[in-house]
């Protein structure tokens, strides 16, 4: 470590294991060095490797098997609705979307979509339409926003099985985009006659609206995502601790 | 430490350090043993110890100062604030809210609140209505209802300079009852007669329903609050980590 730097060094070693991943030098699912090992490679304690790997842990860029050791995230579906989608029914169980495709498009960013994805008016975004299907009816209507600069070529998976792949799981296998973060503003809306024919409610029922922006374990904005949830039989979740 | 346990030992020790804050033995604001005196007084090594104080600060228990030592957390408005209240303005920024209390009551607990509380139906809940106001506007109409054997003989605090005490905090002093985490389900709800009088809205504008139970430090319900805010002007703001 001869990096002139202010930050604390156990942030300084957090920053780099971030980068070995980020970069793909370290690859989904793949075990880390043993802990000596790293310290010692990274000229570092044991006490300050441990506390950079507990900040990577509680970021979910790496996991620890009890007795197995370390290893690099191996981002499932699963794990992404679990940490992501925070959906339950009115028991309070979390439920199991489908999910449809109804538009893919590639344009230049509007105003709004560019200020929150930090992009220049005008640069290129991709825009996905889809709906998510809860218990056989349709429940969100969303568009999914996404720089194409960060998407190059954007791929989506079409065949039936590899939809109901979480689609960040897709980010990070198709495109290296790792996602950790999402920020989220909720507020309540009226359906609109599109809300009402995607999701088979009455115009003006009150929905759920979700506005998220997520950011990638390089500290990026990699998708802007505007969700409407018909609430009639479904609750979002919050936990505050 | 002599009891038979299954648990791991940081998490006893995290234990029987929760009920001295709970029971009162230590004080909100008091400052803890030096971390060698508490270790060889529980006896039990530095490193479990600090695992155990590690969770208890997590859980907003207690708080590390620079170089000062480590003390009960004396909370105040603005951390309760900080920590329970999710409402922004349409900048992203943290409002300031005002509290009007518009009527208390007690009476048996329907089957609801029963349920939600964890208490037999038609045992004594107190009621509490408020208004809260934003910038000027009232934005957020709420029931709170209280299980009344946790709070005996309710006393609220009605001077203005009081009102602008968060009310979590009155709990702490009043009744030494120590809120430390939420659960919320949310929805979306057209606004009735008496949220368009209260709030001053149309009847039917969209209001965000938020659904909160509260627990306190020894693991009890504590609070049902019902919160209708009108996100014409503000959002509720969420970050998924």
């Amino acid at each position: 470590m001869r990096r002139p730097d202010a930050r604390p060094l156990y942030v300084q070693v957090e920053a780099i294991l971030n980068d070995r991943i980020v970069s793909g030098d370290w690859k989904s699912g793949q075990a880390l060095p043993a802990e000596p090992e790293l310290a010692a490679e990274l000229g570092v304690s044991a006490g300050t490797l441990r506390r950079a790997l507990a900040r990577l842990e509680q970021r979910h860029l790496i996991e620890r098997r009890q007795g197995r050791g370390t290893y690099v995230t191996q981002q499932t579906s699963e794990q992404a609705l679990g940490q992501f989608f925070r959906v339950r029914n009115l028991a309070g169980r979390p439920v199991e979307p489908d999910t449809f495709i109804t538009g893919v498009s590639t344009g230049p960013a509007s105003e709004e979509e560019a200020a929150r994805l930090r992009l220049r008016q005008g640069e290129a975004v991709h825009r996905i339409d889809r709906s998510r299907i809860f218990e056989g009816e349709p429940r969100i209507a969303e568009r999914i926003t996404l720089p194409a600069a960060l998407f190059p070529g954007l791929s989506l998976p079409l065949a039936p099985a590899q939809l109901a792949s979480e689609i960040y799981v897709h980010y990070r296998n198709a495109h290296g985009i790792i996602v950790v973060k999402s920020e989220e503003n909720l507020s309540a809306t009226a359906a609109t006659e599109a809300d009402a024919a995607v999701l088979n409610c009455p115009v003006g029922t009150p929905l759920l609206l979700i506005e998220r922006v997520t950011f990638d374990a390089a500290g990026r904005v990699v998708e802007l995502r505007v969700s409407r949830l018909d609430t009639r039989a479904h609750r979002y979740a919050v936990e505050i601790a």
